[in-house]
């Protein structure tokens, strides 16, 4: 998960489109209803993700690990029963993570903990070391006079607050995504920043960071939250603190991934298609398990689920395990792109990737005649307790490329409390799941993804 | 903290004592409770532990850090005002921990977080790579037979229960401390255990290990919890597991540290003692906040509380911060040598080793005809929340050189349910310590030395 908050901008359309029959038959209703008491197999996405991050682990874009990731979902869609599965491919500039090393050398020497960030440049193969200059948050860096920062390491201590829907890291990502150009904009040698995270775990979090376009390429890295701290008590005593960092990374070369799609093919109208998914990379540094096999595990399962009906949904449920979504949303733009002329086909989208936690609310970006049928899905789901929220919410992050181009989305939104102590740390293993709580997100998309394949009309367009 | 459970040893002595004046006047009561109400700063002891651990950070024994600590904490008794402050020497073989790495080579590659056991051999220079074996604790290895393990690297999964008392961690420990040499013993190239812990969070705890006398030695290391895991959902596949360590540790020559003392020097009866403290020393990976920072801070504390008496205590109440716990309590045994002919002057005994957690019981290791002293100790201490326990507990590990000299101790026994979340790993930092809470154990302190130190003829002798 990297772009929940970009979600904002994509709130509830507002432009009047054609009047449908907004209703569900009955018969569908009841249909759904069977779905989520009876085809979901208890136990099942936990099953999957527990055999993801066992038998791949990390599986960072481009990385060996990766492709066998992409093999690992295409046998896994095979192996439920997927109508059909394939693979498209995207390229993207691969970024490697060598050795990492930090430590403050003065006043009081000790070791730091912490990681690049995805996309930085290393050190060049000698270590970097220089007095700290702190900033509260990205507003204050910015606020100094360029030049004034020369030849130092920019420290952000701006932490994220814990936030259900996940808001706290929308107010603290910025600091990691355009720390570094706004620094090295400053003459800065160099950036670290309190890790995106709203735990006190001395893991560092990493993440994709962006430079300027033809501007300075400084390394830059997070710290710790307990690592934060240590870093302001020191600050605090006056004394200058200097910090060495020794970090081997870059960006080499183009590497190639895959989106993994498996199908479920409509019985009536095949080529119209309602997408769940999940995403299929991950950092390099936890075995991905919440961030994000737990979202590829819940809509590959929901899919599963409804190829125990005894007939197809009207359209095609198409469950994808989206590539490169950690760098930007990469391969959810290549399908954006391939797949150009077919959008007005595609009903409307969801992703699962906001970790494991259960599910509390329906929320839907569509224009407004069109919530009587969110509402008659989220009768179904109010078993679960999961009522349909008119406001709020956004498009899953792989799901903005095709939001862009006018398909609507839907958010079943997870109880994200625990998420950002985990996300994009060492720390996100298996161990973080509730398979029961797995299999009530397992009943919410298979429920959601077939009643939305069953409408009469679909959902409408975004502007 | 290494040897909470051998306290289980060192329970109520019961041989016969002389009949001795076993209350307390009431004047010594009330002036406790001026000490309890009135004489504890809050916030001291965090101001103590954030120093410690801002200004020296981790401080393995042997360390230049260590050494560092050692006058940090001179100075610190200075300035507290304590009537005589010194330092007494002691030493011990180096322990060296250089880098550490450990995958998963198949049947599924994957980084392992690991931590090499203190005292542990490295891997030579080169990585080691076998198979492992499984045992579900250290009883079952030893039952496996000699020469069956040959090439192998032996894996311990056993877990550690989250207990309030910590005796979950007695339970498992022993695999961390004897299953190198049991696996040797059996021809096996190297040990991985699960970490001694509670968590689930993926950080490997170190420890202190032993080789047997003359055995062969093989490098011995911890997994975190999630890695363990892992290894036995991979062995549940039924494919061999190979793992590859690559350890840089050795013992290397004898290096010197100190017990730093602080007396508060007795009014009456300056050569008769009772003895608070906490150890100096950390592992290497945290800050050593919890262990055993906060042990220092609490007992140093305590000490300054009593100096804002209008008159010293009738006995000396010595403050010991001691030196290297973590290796096998060598400058407790240092101490308890050193001082052997005045183990008689030692009245009573005490340490504050783990974590910072609230203390909820008083309980001692005296003859029962003492246990009305401990009940009016009790008294002063029951609006903290601390009653006495007759039964129960133990020496904290300082305690148990001078206990087996005949030094009654005393235990203020703090909440350690989540002591073991964090102990011997990275993540055992400041923002784990709660102020207001060391406020009570530095007012428990206070009460207990105090009322010890002014009891008409001590607590007796142990056996």
């Amino acid at each position: 998960m990297r772009f929940a908050l970009l979600a904002l901008a994509f709130g509830i359309a507002s432009v009047a489109g054609a009047e449908a029959p907004k209703s569900l038959p009955e018969s569908a209703l009841a249909r759904a209803a069977e779905l989520r008491d009876q085809h979901v197999e208890r136990g099942q996405a936990y099953e999957i993700v527990e055999s993801l991050t066992t038998e791949i682990g990390p599986r960072m874009a481009g990385t060996e690990a990766d492709l066998r990731a992409v093999e690992w979902a295409r046998q896994h869609f095979i192996a439920l029963g997927y109508d059909e599965v394939r693979i498209e491919p995207f390229t993207f500039p691969y970024w490697h993570r060598g050795h990492e090393r930090g430590e403050i050398t003065a006043p009081f020497p000790q070791p730091l903990a912490i990681t690049a960030l995805g996309g930085s440049v290393g050190t060049g193969g000698e270590p970097l070391e220089a007095e700290i200059v702190h900033f509260e948050n990205l507003q204050a860096l910015i606020a100094a006079p360029e030049g004034s920062l020369e030849g130092r390491i920019v420290f952000i201590s701006r932490r994220t607050d814990r936030v259900r829907d996940g808001s706290g890291y929308g107010v603290s990502v910025p600091g990691r995504s355009n720390g570094a150009a706004e620094a090295a904009a400053r003459g800065a040698a160099g950036l670290i920043i309190r890790s995106i995270s709203t735990n006190s775990d001395r893991f560092p979090h990493t993440g994709m960071m962006r430079y300027a376009e033809g501007g300075r390429r400084i390394p830059a890295a997070a710290v710790s939250n307990p690592d934060a701290d240590l870093l302001l008590n020191m600050l605090r005593r006056g004394a200058p603190v200097r910090v060495r960092l020794e970090i081997d990374a870059e960006t080499r070369g183009e590497a190639l991934s895959y989106n993994v799609i498996g199908d479920i093919r409509g019985r009536d109208l095949p080529e119209e298609v309602v997408v769940i998914g999940g995403h299929l990379d991950s950092w390099d540094l936890g075995t991905g398990a919440l961030d994000d096999g737990a979202g590829v595990a819940i809509t590959m399962a929901a899919g599963a689920a409804l190829l125990k009906l005894p007939e197809r949904p009207r359209r095609t449920v198409r469950v994808i395990a989206w590539g490169n979504e950690e760098q930007g949303l990469i391969g959810a733009r290549a399908y954006a792109a391939a797949h150009a002329a077919d959008m007005e086909r595609h009903l409307i989208a969801a992703e699962s990737d906001f970790g494991a936690g259960r599910i509390y609310a329906l929320r839907a970006g569509v224009e407004p005649s069109y919530w009587p049928l969110l509402e008659q899905i989220a009768s179904v789901l109010e078993p679960l307790g999961i009522p349909f929220e008119r406001e709020g919410g956004g498009p899953g992050p792989d799901v903005i490329p095709l939001a862009q181009r006018g398909v609507p989305w839907a958010q079943l939104a997870q109880d994200g409390t625990d998420y950002f102590d985990y996300h994009h740390t060492a720390n996100d293993t298996l161990d973080k799941i509730d398979s029961d709580a797995l299999d009530q997100q397992v009943a919410a998309y298979a429920v959601f993804s077939y009643l939305a394949a069953e409408v009469e009309e679909g959902f409408g367009r975004r502007p």
